[in-house]
């Protein structure tokens, strides 16, 4: 924890003066907490194609003040791939990772539990049968996803189980994938 | 459609005889579609922290031919990050959007339908105070996603509204996030 000489009071890298402000910004205006997430993607050739992500609307206002950033996803050779790219599944599990570490951190911060590092790991399981549609009874989708938490703090056992039940709780993209999402795909006709 | 002097037919970028022989092989040996997709990461301050893709199972073996792919994760600054990539939840989109693109082309490229251009956009609604622990009413997870199309092919208006419906059918992120999935979260207690 470090408080500057403007106390600003700091944990994990996560400034909780700011976050605490914010909650209460929000407690005022409830609409600026509603945000918007985009990405757009082009096809390029066979199993690959590039993503990119720019703006997003939130706090009121759009915001792009971002410079453009770009994916390439593509699939392996073994999976008719040219390698240009992880995959989209892969893609999944980074952002699975990335909200599951983020949630662990914020919460941890807000409480003031300081840590050292936050390390995990990721696998889910998939038939391929699911996406060649050779049978109805395999799911499309992943089986199961596993992650390991290494945690580095001065903390019991006991507390890093509570950090990892408050990441799975507050975690935008594990709740996404855990629950049932609405995804409504259509054609643009222009 | 292009087939070369060794008779292999390629539609879209897809080597769809080599297609057809991997379904001719997983008909023969099942195993041999059982995947396991995975993603590691690496806090380092804040809302920022380093996801790596690298090995995969697949095909009765470990493939860890590819280089390491690094990608950086982190807030913009109104979610009190530094922009130092994109956010958890883009990447989520990034992944639904290379999925249904690739189901899309690689299911027109076994139907021989021929597309010149796919484009797509996305747009995810996420309310904030489900992240930040402020209501139990609120969703943590993503209201909504909508995805738009754009096919340009000779095909009709409603050959493309097959080729979307097929996308869904056969995306493995489209069903992850449209169905509940099992996540295990655990400790490391090494």
């Amino acid at each position: 924890m470090k408080t500057d000489n403007q106390n600003i009071k700091t944990v994990n890298g996560v400034n909780v003066t700011r976050l605490v402000d914010t909650i209460n910004l929000i407690k005022e205006t409830p609409e600026i907490s509603q945000f918007k997430f985009r990405a757009t993607n082009k096809w390029q050739d066979g199993t690959y194609n590039l993503a990119t992500v720019r703006d997003f609307y939130g706090a009121l206002q759009e915001d792009d003040s971002r410079d453009p950033l770009y994916f390439d996803i593509d699939e392996p050779p073994v999976l008719l791939g040219g390698n240009k790219g992880a995959n989209p599944v892969e893609y999944l599990l980074i952002g699975l990772s990335g909200c599951l570490t983020t949630a662990m951190v914020a919460h941890a911060a807000a409480k003031g539990i300081e840590l050292r590092s936050v390390e995990s790991r990721l696998e889910g399981d998939l038939d391929v049968q699911g996406f060649l549609g050779m049978s109805k009874d395999i799911p499309v989708e992943y089986q199961q996803i596993r992650v390991t938490f290494k945690i580095d703090a001065d903390i019991s056992e006991e507390q890093k189980q509570e950090l990892i039940d408050m990441a799975q709780k507050y975690s935008p993209v594990y709740n996404t994938v855990s629950k049932p999402v609405t995804v409504m795909v259509s054609l643009n006709k222009g």
